[in-house]
């Protein structure tokens, strides 16, 4: 800490999640001494802008830590694996965006929005949600405590920039080669994605569910408080760049109304209701993306079951479902003087 | 009839399914007396290629249908509800692609694996069932039988080619307009389908489902014959060419295994189980282009509730979702020698 602001670290600042958090703390004037920037070795000594300058990147080691107070790590689960015990070790709190902890019982799983009250029993590492998670979340978290949700049912559509920067050029080079009449190779994904739907995010389990599906199902139980909640989830990619898309279908104990749900959702902070589709209003990617609220709509009655609803939730997967959420993980551990480990 | 061949007309020869319909009847050697083009005025005069020749198109008028036996309709709902009186009156059977006829309870809905016994009933008039509805129900019929499907959730990925040539071209020119940097037009839809997803087809009903959310719906029950089947659908569009995917989720009263409905599914007349995920078999748009099969896969138990699976199926959305169901209805009206008017 220096002047009361404290130093912080971007671990992984050349990736795609990495550079949005740089852009996140500069526009929300996130309080800072200094920032650091550390990547993989291959991009030590670029440069990042931040605050209209720029920051050498440097490469981490287990003693990058000393004299950091607050590290957003976003640079996979083998590093977050490696170097959190090192950079918890030197007093520094760490909001990982990796799966590595995500699960862990003596580690918080935060969307502020949420569940701020765990963060209080964080031991050094705060885990950030995966952006399916959030989104979902973020919305069902008010109706679950107006209605009690019992039951969910969730199919995605998922964008490729969740795969960073490779993903991102996976979909482009592959729409160039065949507007060519060229073949599409395929480097990141088991198949072609352009043009195609991909049921497949991160590998199979022996469930034949994916760690993807199955993720949404453990981490919204932990972030909502509740292991009884029933859900499941099938995981798709779909080929768009920005943007996750759900479809979300609900059972609730007590009815909730189309009409209750969005006047309970239009008071959610962090969440907008778009959701006058006679007007051709409605969330989707291409008019999510760097937003920073989570977009509900297509809210409607389920008629299959006595108490249900649809609704389709969008947000910035990249924004909302990686970097702000971290940031905003930093703001409130800030906000309620959690920097310390307990 | 000529030397007991049909005289076979289609309406709509120019389209993207009347173009299908062309080369399907030709594949399969379906036997025709002489096969008739007709479309609307501005493709009068032009040339479509059928058995190494070509046929001249032809203006579509009331008396068009004079010495015609079978008429397969792909030209839109005003036009069928314009001509199939009129080709009924000459004593032709008409196959509808269009959504004019369907819910009429003295026109049988058929997919001929499914429901070919309700073809005995028709008056003239049988309705080819909805893209989405046709390949989620010959998946379904077959687990119906076995353990009695109770309730059905849906989510869908739509293909552009759904809406003919002009949601081809749409998609084709904004992404070629987007990749130039230039501001993508929209002319098809009511927002940017390239590299976006709209929960948006066809328009908004009253209970702020669209109409093709409820044909999945009410076709699904009409097919199977069960009007106390509860489901319900979210439908959209994704920027994907050929191929539409869905998302089903099912409750049955009896206890089906995903092993034990993989059994059953391999056995299935048009079905083809595409399902072993641990070495990235699984249906996608991509592989069912050209295809006539009806792909499953992704079948897994739901964990959320006693007796639930998950599927994902997919079929080349003009192929199986139109043009071939068309065609083989037209088979199966031959074979059961139900041509002539009951």
């Amino acid at each position: 800490m220096k002047g009361n602001k404290p130093v912080v670290a971007v671990v992984g600042a050349t990736g795609a999640v990495g550079k949005e958090m740089l852009l996140i703390l500069e526009s929300r004037d996130f309080p800072v001494a200094q920032v650091r920037a550390f990547a993989s070795e291959r991009s030590v000594g670029e440069k990042v802008p931040f605050q209209g300058g720029e920051i050498v990147v440097e490469a981490l080691t287990e003693d990058s830590f000393e004299g950091i107070d607050l590290a957003l790590f976003s640079a996979g689960k083998d590093t977050s694996e490696k170097f959190t015990p090192c950079a918890v070790k030197a007093g520094c709190v760490v909001i990982d965006n990796s799966n590595a902890w995500r699960m862990d019982t003596s580690v918080p799983l935060v969307v502020p929005e949420v569940n701020p009250d765990d963060l209080k029993w964080h031991r050094g590492v705060i885990a950030n949600p995966n952006c399916s998670t959030i989104q979902m979340v973020a919305v069902l978290k008010p109706l679950h405590d107006a209605a009690t949700i019992q039951r969910i049912v969730i199919s995605t559509y998922q964008a490729v920039s969740e795969s960073g920067q490779k993903g991102i050029s996976e979909l482009e080079s592959q729409i160039l080669h065949l507007m060519n009449g060229q073949d599409a190779d395929t480097h990141v994904y088991p198949h072609q994605i352009a043009f195609n739907c991909l049921p497949h995010i991160d590998s199979f389990l022996d469930n034949d569910y994916t760690k993807e599906e199955m993720r949404m199902v453990k981490e919204t139980r932990k972030i909502l408080g509740d292991d009884s909640l029933r859900i499941t989830a099938t995981a798709c990619r779909v080929p768009v760049f920005y943007g996750q898309s759900e479809s979300v279908n609900i059972e609730t104990a007590k009815k909730l109304t189309p009409k209750e749900a969005r006047a309970i959702l239009c008071q959610t902070p962090g969440v907008e209701v778009f959701d006058n589709p006679h007007e051709n209003i409605y969330p989707m990617p291409f008019a999510a993306v760097g937003e920073d609220s989570i977009f509900v709509g297509r809210i409607r009655e389920d008629e299959s079951i006595e108490r249900g609803l649809n609704l389709w939730i969008v947000a910035d997967n990249i924004r909302k479902g990686a970097a702000l959420n971290a940031v905003q993980i930093a703001e409130k551990v800030l906000e309620m003087d959690l920097l310390r480990v307990s």
